[in-house]
């Protein structure tokens, strides 16, 4: 059972300790690592010995980050998750060597399971990264730009630039804050929301050409298979940001999003507005998330996969079926 | 010879004048179109006899500034132009009736003519919505969350929702002013920013099918003619949002797109990042704009069209030929 904390006592757990391990979660977003990443930079400012893990390789476009600076090499003493909601999301390999003894977890997410020794939830906030600005606040550590544009990165990505319902009069005054200490934001708008490859537009048209729809244009449902993948030539890079699109549709109350996996599973992303809770779909599949974006990973085939994502749609939005 | 004045001198004429008319740029956007309907309320609020006036007709989605209100007849002693930098933009039939008798202009544009007998310029903002925002509050008029929208969406749509450089911290400050009052910000920006018809899919689908590139790739080229519109059953409405498409693509300095207007000319947008120039482009043609977006409407044939826009480019960015 977790300890839940405040803000000022994360600070002081912080404060109090050295040989710091910080933690991101699997396919690792903007706020995931804008989170570590400034939070990395202020405990260096501190003189603490510090690090950065991820499971998998960070995206290229977040180089500005400075996320490829070497890290020094430590047996952790201080365990500190970021953004990272259940320790099954930081993938199998960071699961298995430090899920266990997560000393500290920093998260904006209603959902977290509460898997490490504290935990510091405020799930008002659009994303983790305004967490940990205020947590770097209480630190006490001057804000940088380079700070700074860590924060921003992940307000910027978790509220779709500015777009989604989470993006409130806080969230702009944070990004706003962050801008006062003259950071690049043109350019990290640009890498994180207005470039697409020749390739990603090729898939995404592929994936255009093959949406279902069901229940009278309510559910669109989109299919990103490996061979789609192969064929775009698209790489990782390019299959980020994909889950928006289906709910980008006129009348669509919930975007459905299934994208195979190496092991030939399908990972699911749900996208929903005002008319239906995506957690509570895919909690149905043992997955979760927020209200309006969440996922899950039911394993089998695609029609198995489509046929359980569509009972659960109907399941938890019962209107949907009607009228 | 029009003079400049101050935005304190700009809300003393306002409070002045009664039986104003307001007046919007043709192809009206949610800048001219929020920065009229706020002042308009405003205005109302402060008991004067007012109206707004648009070349064209009034897109759907903005249904939610309560655009359609029913607007009184009078004479106007009084009118006022908002985000209109040149009287042709006001559209044949508005110039004719009003352009050379325009008393007030309030425009964020730097090429503003200065068609107007006073004329009230601030470049240095994201969106005419924000200088608006600030006459109101020299008018004192209480700032409601009906005035509060349609000043958020100035300031959402001229900056793609907070992506482009001019998103700076003050147009975030601005908009969290706006959201304090209790807006429907989710609703305005998924309806500006995140919606998309079936027809408008199928129209992009064709664009990017035809999608032209020049310059190794730096000069990307867009058509949309009357033809694809009519085949993909597009509306006025699907047709807006299009111009920022072709810059998406990585490593794109130029994103052209060359929208066939009713008489078969070609309507053409040019917009770019930091390594070059659109109103300069622009202005080669007789356009004009600002440094990141900008246009120009120079008559002829579709292959006359691109081959003037393209040497236009190539006069006005000579390094894009180059290495």
């Amino acid at each position: 059972m977790t300890k839940r904390i405040s803000e000022q006592e994360a600070a002081q757990r912080l404060l109090g300790a050295d040989n710091i391990l910080l933690l991101a979660h699997q396919y690792p977003d903007g706020d995931t690592l804008g989170s570590n990443f400034a939070l990395y930079l202020a405990l260096q400012a501190l003189g603490k010995t510090v690090r950065v893990a991820c499971e998998d390789v960070i995206p290229e476009k977040y180089d500005y980050m400075d996320v490829s600076a070497s890290m020094p090499d430590f047996e952790p003493t201080f365990i500190c998750a970021l953004d990272v909601a259940d320790a099954k999301l930081l993938g199998s390999g960071m699961q298995e060597a430090y899920g266990d003894r997560v000393d500290l977890c920093i998260d904006h997410h209603s959902t977290n399971t509460g898997y490490a020794a504290e935990t510091c939830v405020d799930a008002s906030c659009a994303a983790c990264a305004m967490i940990i600005l205020r947590v770097i606040r209480l630190l006490e550590v001057e804000l940088t730009p380079a700070i700074a544009q860590c924060v921003y990165t992940g307000i910027a990505t978790d509220t779709g630039c500015f777009k989604y319902a989470n993006a409130d009069a806080l969230a702009h005054r944070m990004a706003a804050d962050c801008m006062d200490l003259g950071i690049p934001y043109e350019m990290i708008n640009r890498v994180n929301f207005d470039m697409k490859s020749r390739a990603r537009i090729e898939l995404e048209r592929m994936a255009l050409d093959n949406m279902e729809f069901y229940h009278n244009g309510r559910v669109a449902l989109m299919v990103i298979t490996n061979n789609m993948v192969a064929t775009s030539g698209a790489t990782e890079n390019d299959l980020e940001g994909l889950p928006p699109i289906p709910r980008q549709i006129e009348n669509v109350w919930v975007g459905i999003t299934l994208r195979q996996k190496a092991d030939g599973n399908y990972k699911i992303s749900v996208r929903t507005g005002t008319h239906a809770d995506a957690a509570a779909v895919c909690a149905l599949l043992g997955g979760g998330g927020h209200n309006r974006a969440a996922g899950c990973a039911p394993s089998g085939t695609l029609d198995e996969a489509k046929a359980a994502i569509l009972q659960a749609v109907e399941q938890a939005v019962p209107r949907i079926t009607t009228g």
